[in-house]
């Protein structure tokens, strides 16, 4: 049975920053929502491009020659190899698009590294 | 130069519907934007799920055994195999992820198909 997905119903299921939950899979990609809101840590993904959407607050993505901020209806994809750091200042959605291999801090392994991703 | 993308800017770029262009890519995967309106043709992907993200006005995607409508903020993905057949009654703005092999009409080539996506 197929189903849609209403973004904002999702978003209602959770309330923890920086834990990425899966809400769709399509070919080697996730589509995963995440809350963020103050700072993440620099990382980079080596072999993996990324992509962020806002959908509600407003995003910076810190780069190390400039940043990017986004509002709702605005992405950026940070290509492999560019290190990157997400901040917000009031908790902001944001929907992602990533390869199925991707971990969410890159090549760095700390206490935010999140392994096992739940679905919503 | 990693530079953002404003979905309304883009979809003020041009006018014609079910016409596809990339507004950018990540991995193996296409971010298309297109602008339906009417009844487009019953096709499948034999070997590629697509995603379809409604940003405006109303989407009907038909399928056989139902149909699903999405409005802003809601998305459907169509896994391989599945016929369907997209419909808007008025000029509907969707945000399509397919892989970079995805031909818009699938296993059916007629004058809707189109091969060489421009960008926007």
């Amino acid at each position: 049975m197929i189903q849609k997905v209403n973004l904002s119903e999702k978003f209602g299921r959770f309330r923890e920053v920086y834990q990425p939950k899966i809400a769709g899979e399509l070919n080697d990609t996730y589509l995963k929502l995440v809350k963020i809101k103050g700072e993440f840590v620099w990382h980079q993904h080596e072999q993996e491009d990324e992509l962020f959407w806002v959908v509600q607050g407003r995003l910076q993505i810190k780069l190390r020659d400039g940043d990017i901020w986004l509002e709702p209806g605005e992405f950026v994809i940070i290509p492999r190899g560019v290190e990157h750091c997400p901040f917000a200042e009031e908790e902001t959605h944001v929907v992602l698009l990533e390869s199925k291999t991707t971990l969410n801090t890159g090549d760095v392994h700390n206490d935010r590294t999140v392994t096992n991703l739940d679905r919503v």
